[in-house]
């Protein structure tokens, strides 16, 4: 165990104290010193550039890592620490740009393109769920397979006439550009009204396999995770989690809710039924400190990201 | 499908931007050149001069309207939109009068007669319960059944020493003014610590069938939803769903919240579990947005208004 | 019935009316004449000085007096009113020292002696919950059982360098004073990252029985509670009940959320589950105002205070 | 100095400590056996049925309450406690019945003539503007003058075709049935756009005297409460303070808010300058605590509570 | 007086009642019947793809319109209705792209074209300050004057790397494009922090009057505006008023606040300073409402807008 | 000027990206390479065991950094950057111990001990005012002068039976240890009711110079900070400055609000007003954010913080 990488206790320091990094592990931006002994990192995304409706999760990662100063280091049921066996740090923030649309992309690719090289496995914050595109690009070779956990497909073709940018199109683009293997591809937590069929329709025809929550509340999420894990296999998956996969009543800082949806206990479970795939990334999107007067949000998002890890590092097996 | 009645999409025009009617669709009062074209229509009803504790239901249609703007047309499982098939509308909202409860009770009742006579089904927001006695003088004949989603009976006798007009009473008076057939009535999701047991003895003494919270939970939504159906059988029905029926986790907007009650989840089960009934009007009523500070609320409300029209209209089969 | 120990109803004097005390009875405090006829009390303790991160839960009392106007007297299963069998009013607060940790454990340990002595049975709103040690400390002779829901074990050796008094501490302070009977104790609904196992580990070595919240919903709560009857049996047990346990969905407003809980549903399961225990003391803890931006912690703080007075009162054998 | 009439002290108890009520002054409701002694006292009338735009005023009491802990016994001026040289107490609220307004106005009618008849003089917690008419019903026996400070008249004919009785008709109906005498009345703060100039033209024919916000800011409050205090003399007024006098960055928390108003030190100079006036009754009202997320409204109503006794009571001459 | 431009009546109809539009107007977008008589109007940009900071003004419009139903027809000192000289009504918003800058400016440019082509004077909430240079862009041929109340100067070369197009950069562009008249354009209230002195060094070598808000507070609002009035003289001018020009106590809902701002009562008495000038077209942006939880920042802006008509229709020499 | 010791600027990377520090400086803790060459420091005391009523203040150095990534290097009156003349950091927060009041007392001392033998001037965000004790035990080797900006004297001798440490209390302590010099000691801007004129009586009595906030109003903030000045001296002096001294509707994010207090305006003028003094130290206290909804109250202390640094820096004569 590396002390260097280890978080800073609440039994020692009372958790509102010291400056807020995610899980009050040190902050190791790119440059720094302890950079090359890295296996894993928090980053923050902090652009929301890609909003149809309500913006705000530009704020998401500064609110998340807040939060997180109230998660402690054991898990409570490996009753093991993930930082125990491998090296994690706060990355800090990619350099978007508000202002530019294009311009973040290229920032974020980059970001990621150097993780990738400097073999840094991501955990992301965002930021909307445009960003998880050039995450991929950056941190991809070849297609990977997706485990996906969203109240939405974003596989549309584009808004507001023709515009292919937006966090309703990322995964269309995605397996357009060659980044995602469709046939890989997972999507649970699905519902909500709709514009029309097409993005069902067009992951239908590549092969996506989509859950929709009625699915899910029916069969339970553990059984709905073992099919997950057979059909991504042990290749390599990225992992996306878009907070509206939880249901807005735990979950109401977000862009766009939509009612029926999991709760943050179901969410736990999903996430620990990763264990055993190969994930080679992974973020946790969506989160809009102004529509969450009480909170709550960040908190889920950080107890996600910190689950992700643990999902990604303390062991290989599903619980 | 007739396109005047659709609504603006949100592929086209950003669904912040606008003004406000009920699902985007267009706003048609009466005396308005489309009116005769009208299948179904939106109707709202902004008052609360029968609350007994917490006010401000009458801005529930409003808050109800903004937030429906979230409802795209296509419904997630019939995969069909229910403008598709019917012309629906905005009709506006009823004129109450807020200063004195006798002359609004009046104006509610003289809207929903020109409603039956035009041969338009409404669904209503809301407003307090007490609003959906007016409806039903307005709109029916002869008793009809009713499937009501709520935490209270509404069956009270009188509040305040003998006051005949609260949002208690409702249905005690409905009853007594032969605008409901007791037998063909269930209440579902009751719950709650009571005043005295008056309003429950009075219901079973007039064969009202009343499922208790734990009853639902116990034997599952659609389990309770086909015997519901059962006993209701396919003669005209009206439908009234008090926002209360849900936890106040998920609709903390409310004036009467009770703890322990079903999901946001559950919520659309039971009015998709309407499906296959002979609907003659439905209503959502007491959302109180003063009480809910992220405005979820509104978001069920507007989502529940949507899933009526849907088990209204697009099938006669439950799913 | 004792006509003066009735709370007031809401069908005669509406809920905001009058001044706040719990469930609208009586306030009775101590020197009052009526003290000699009181078989329980409702108390509050506005205190949270053993808070180790977001304080609050001194203003629990207040507001929780607030929601409990919309408490009605007759329970909804049982349709008894649990004043129709027994005497109970508010018997105010406890006059604690916001600025001095040892005193006001003194003064709270003092009032409960009296409690004691007095014959009186306590149902606690707190404060943080440090306060159970001097309430056990006042109210106990011999060790006592204890059924506590909370995602906490609060079994914590200390902090900040082995400072012994903290919310996190008391139950291993009551082991090793003698109120508590580790083998009659039984825990449930913990959760969420840990700092390390050693209160579980000391807990285990006690014999203290722990039901994590994983256990708790694949084996359903009656089920859970049906054991922890069994473990308690018919000897005296003290019942402690963290507001944490509840999901944060539910309940926001505490100092230390942990997400993945149990529902509001799932908190009355729990609570009627002690219906033909030996409770001698009851509490209602860690509700903190100033995080609670609808209020509804207070709400469920107050409606599973009105359900451990009707299990302690009102039958003896579960429901 | 009468030791049963003092408030509790902030030094001695914890504010948050502890019932609410005015002040933390006794509860003396009527019957009770200290009453006869009363010089003065607090009333609250949580009533808000004559509303015409945002409801909650009925919620106005309690949490005035709540914000009056904040209040010490002494002024900061006087350097004087007003407790030092009367009795006062918390008379408790008004038994309103908010299903029916006429019988709302009856029983506060009759709650002020018993105040009236047992000589003890109120300082009143609303609920909405109405209130004070049937308050003067009650209190006055003879035309008395009034000082009132509003941002709007409240002399209009009616609403809503004709309804007389809202919180905007107040003082028409008070000069039309003689409580009022329109030439020693004294308006104050008047701002905001209009309907009409209907009830401008009413009160300018009637003598009243109407001081714009634009006046008000000109010549500064003291030399404004100069004037005041000329044209009503020392003969018997009544004082009548909407906290919409106040601009609502200063208190939100109210129904038909105005920008453009005074500050809550220009509030403070106002009730001050009523010093040597001859007050036989005072109200604050229109507090609305839906509307006010940090609760200042209400404090700034306490506040304004505590003076009004304090010019009432401390001193006869303007400070 | 034209029956049809006229806003619903509070006294009929109740503010909360209805579908909302700025002012209770009739909607009147392009296209309509009596499109071709109008003289002003009311026209919403919901856009916010300039900000650099905190997003939300793209929500503004919507809650200007909820909040507008607040303001009446009569200026309270005028006491004349500007509706009774000219037709106006709300056009609705323009059909912004929130996923493409360029293309938003292009939308918002013609939309103000066609509104200058066809003579009608619009009142424009915002969207954030950027909106202003499509506006002027659409709407002047030849270099206009400006009164701009402001916290900023909006002067700014660029910003994340010489991005030319922010809401910090606005009034340098349409300097450069020749849009505006720097000799002629005045900036009123700038205060807070700087980045360099690089804007206002430009602005000031243009010949730019910048009048910081210490300089306001000394003189008076009514002295500076006189100043104002008198360098722009009676030219064309146009009016842009940022809402952070107001201090955030008054105006919370924005992305940039400054304290130490004006109050409420001093932006009225500063925009109706602008009377006796040539105003072409005046905005108001910036109101985020996911930063405002009382809702009072919409309410100044509406007012601003009302008394932005007024100053522009009721008379044209200052008050 | 020294490149590492400068803010990150919004033109270059978003003020929403990265770490919050205060004001965007480099984070320099104790050890830090960089250490040895501060000249000033910004500090965090996140503590609030002082607090007799609305706790919170513990919170406030996290909210602070998160606020003060508003500000800007560039002062907006002197044009200039105070980080161009001299290296300033975030130096962190002092780790208290929640759990124990007299053990937070020494770690707060023997921190600003270390500053003062370092030679780095500290301008401290609390807390509560209790920390401005040890604050001066730890900077202080001979009596100081002080300029306090609170509506309180925290004079109190002693709460609670004679508790002795308080935020009510440490100025008292502070002239009784000899660390302030009562004759140099001027408090600005006292208000709000009392519990007695104890406090009042004697700091008088030591000479301390109070200006109640009635004549800082008549009298204007330059005129009294004159005075102000020229009682201190050019002596060393600490400056005090809670955040209650702002009137409540600009700063609600406080445990003691009282109204009628200065706005933002006057306390940018107040804090100016300080320039050519000789401050040793300045503190910011009492920022609690959970009684903040809109967050306004941190911005308000950062921007005093920033001014407070402006004042000690950047000249030594009065703007």
């Amino acid at each position: 165990m590396n002390e260097f990488f280890q978080p800073i206790s609440g039994l020692e320091t009372p958790r509102f104290a010291g400056l807020s990094t995610f899980m009050r592990l040190p902050y190791v931006p790119p440059g720094h010193e302890h950079w090359s002994e890295l296996d894993f990192g928090y980053v923050g995304v902090p652009w929301d550039g890609g909003t149809t409706n309500r913006p705000g999760a530009r704020h998401g990662p500064r609110q998340v890592r807040d939060s997180s100063a109230m998660i402690r280091s054991v898990h409570p049921i490996r009753r093991r620490s993930p930082y125990a066996d491998c090296n994690c740090a706060d990355l800090g923030d990619v350099p978007v740009n508000p202002a530019d649309l294009d311009d973040s992309l290229k920032r974020v690719e980059a970001f990621y393109r150097k993780l990738s090289r400097d073999g840094i496995v991501p955990v992301t914050a965002g930021g909307d769920h445009l960003i998880t595109l050039p995450i991929l690009r950056g941190l991809v070779q070849e297609p990977v397979g997706m485990i996906q956990f969203d109240s939405h497909t974003d596989l549309y073709r584009g808004y507001f006439g023709g515009y292919r940018y937006t966090h309703g199109t990322p995964f269309r683009r995605a397996v357009e550009e060659g980044l995602l293997d469709p046939r890989r591809t997972v999507q649970i937590g699905l519902r909500g009204s709709m514009y029309d069929t097409e993005d069902i329709d067009f992951g239908r025809s590549q092969g996506v396999r989509m859950v929709m929550v009625e699915e899910l509340m029916e069969r339970s999420v553990p059984d709905v995770m073992e099919e997950a894990r057979t059909i991504v296999g042990t290749a390599p998956i990225y992992v996306s989690f878009d907070i509206d996969f939880v249901d807005p009543a735990y979950a109401p800082g977000t862009g766009t809710p939509e009612i029926g949806g999991p709760t943050s206990f179901q969410a736990l479970q999903a996430v620990r039924g990763l264990a055993g795939t190969n994930v080679v990334g992974a973020d946790m999107v969506e989160v809009s400190p102004p529509f969450d007067p009480s909170g709550g949000t960040a908190l889920i998002g950080a107890t996600v990201m910190f689950e992700l890890l643990c999902a990604m590092t303390v062991g290989k097996e599903p619980p």
